[in-house]
């Protein structure tokens, strides 16, 4: 529905995040670091990680006090490669942001760098940490947990959330390799997207309380029913969809020193909030040099590419390249957004005192 | 059909075994290695990767000299938790074995330790190696390439291998977490049991060289057509499985300083044994007390076991304990071989000049 949305220039998108973050009373780094990364997700055609959330998410939660907006993040650290990080409770963005930071630091010295956080809240889209390590030229891991809406294989409870994992890998004169997958068959962003444009979504996503297929995205009950973990049936794969969900579970939540989200103690109001993470960066130099290596990356997103296509499809697309194209495409024409996430940061315009002016 | 199962004892099956690969020329250490890993797989229910392929993939593989027998593997390392191994064309058990040992040394010294290896062969369930970190009190990984029998979302052609991820995480009272998962819907060596046992598949697995999909798993042909990866369909999330099926591609092969499998040089006799690895080891105190860890592990394990079902499932199974269970029940009352498997067995036997005492 294009005549549902209108382009928004990226860096007047940005200045706006800034602002209202700031009124809301985010210090201007934090806001800077939180308004880069969910314009990001814009350019890169990951509208459901984006500023519908500025408001919905965060502006929110903020308001009504459930992130502290001046965090001391503590590391604690045993051995070189490795360290977990309290968030203490800060903006997710900000902290995923510095202990990625400590993850790319470490694997500097040592080849490898891991941090488990605990006590973060909502980070946004796991690829942006994971991209992190792209400039440093290593490979970056990012993954989080959050309050569970995805169900175990034979139940209908939630027991996970959508736990996604995010690689990054650099190329050379092809844009990098750039994995970001919930690791529920559709992330929870897209019933969102669903929802704002009323549209259906395929059965294999949704369950209900008595394990039948839902298609209506509305129609999805807070604790009854969930997603289903990647492969979507016993036969097609389910438990390693799930089996990778609970893989992210353990390092972000277990390895951090709090918990998996299905035995978190969070009150009520904070559970959309809840987060634990887990980053890493693995320094490529110190396994192969690195033109060889991005070399060998590039002849290979090359031969993909050249792969022969099944009537209809015009080149078999490796995600990284993709999303390289949009990225340049919403620079240069702006971003394209949903006439209901206008309306959302219109309404936060208003609330916070800034103009509106995109 | 259980009629067509015999119950082999474990220990007589692993002695036979080392018997044949020494008779193989296999050097007695790594026969024993070997045969270990391959019962391993038996005794956790994982027929896909178990003595079925001892005759098929390693006897007669070592009696065509595509594999050296007493490789020379070399280690490379430019940082204290990283390193490439160059297996010299070695079993690829034994290889994997010893990088994955080197992976937990340096784990246990710097908190991680990664190890990616060229130039190795078939090396069997990716699970075994990842378990091996579990009596340091750390969490394994391990993947490995092949040769592409995956198709690309979009084309028909394969592009990866079933490239599996597995992750092992300890646990207190409760058997360990184990995950081995192919990153296709379904793995090589399930469509092995099919023909095997002259079954269909279900419709999702396979499709042949115009996209259609594929039931009956002897209509398989080399080059044309393949495996789907986990998802199956645009809606239902292709890209994720493909996508994390490249990146244990790009870990395994590319920064090993080898290749990803699709633009390998290996001569078409050599093919079914191409292999690169990678493999991790996280030391958990280095995070977190380890006591503290497994109890969270423990309480995780049980509250998933304890979720609400639906009718018709008797318990949500989180995979390693539901395989601890065969295990005992394995070790007990022996290992059941189908027909043709012992058929099989007893060629090698016969070709390698040892008694069939099974």
């Amino acid at each position: 529905m294009p005549e549902e949305t209108t382009r928004v220039d990226a860096q007047k998108l940005t200045n706006f995040s800034v602002k209202a973050l700031e009124k809301l009373g985010v210090p201007k780094d934090d806001a800077v670091i939180t308004a880069r990364m969910l314009v990001a997700c814009e350019l890169r055609g990951v509208e459901s990680h984006g500023v519908a959330h500025l408001n919905m998410f965060y502006g929110r939660r903020i308001q009504r006090g459930l992130i502290n907006l001046n965090p001391k993040p503590q590391v604690f650290s045993q051995a070189p490669s490795t360290a977990t990080m309290d968030g203490d409770n800060g903006l997710g963005f900000v902290i995923g942001y510095h202990a990625m930071n400590e993850a790319i630091s470490r694997a500097g010295k040592t080849g490898a760098g891991f941090v488990a956080v605990r006590n973060s809240t909502h980070f946004g889209a796991a690829a942006y940490y994971a991209m992190m390590a792209l400039e440093h030229d290593m490979i970056g891991i990012a993954m989080t947990n959050s309050v569970p809406i995805v169900v175990a294989p034979g139940s209908s409870q939630p027991a996970i959330s959508t736990n996604p994992i995010a690689v990054a890998v650099p190329s050379g004169k092809k844009p990098p390799f750039v994995l970001d997958m919930a690791t529920s068959t559709a992330a929870g962003g897209k019933l969102e997207i669903a929802r704002r444009k009323e549209s259906s979504i395929p059965e294999g996503w949704l369950i209900d309380g008595q394990g039948n297929p839902v298609t209506d995205p509305t129609k999805m009950v807070r604790g009854e029913g969930g997603l289903l973990p990647l492969g979507g049936t016993e036969a097609s794969g389910i438990y390693k969809g799930f089996g990778l969900g609970l893989v992210v579970d353990i390092l972000s939540g277990i390895l951090s020193g709090s918990t998996v989200s299905l035995l978190a103690e969070t009150p009520p109001e904070a559970r959309g909030n809840y987060s634990d993470h887990f980053f890493g960066a693995l320094r490529i130099d110190t396994f192969v040099p690195v033109d060889k290596f991005k070399k060998s990356m590039d002849d290979t997103i090359e031969a993909l590419e050249a792969l022969p296509t099944l009537p209809g499809v015009k080149k078999v697309s490796v995600s990284g390249p993709y999303e390289a194209g949009i990225v340049r495409e919403r620079e240069a024409n702006g971003i394209p957004l949903h006439r209901r996430v206008i309306e959302d940061l219109k309404q936060l315009a208003e609330e916070v005192g800034i103009e509106y002016d995109l």
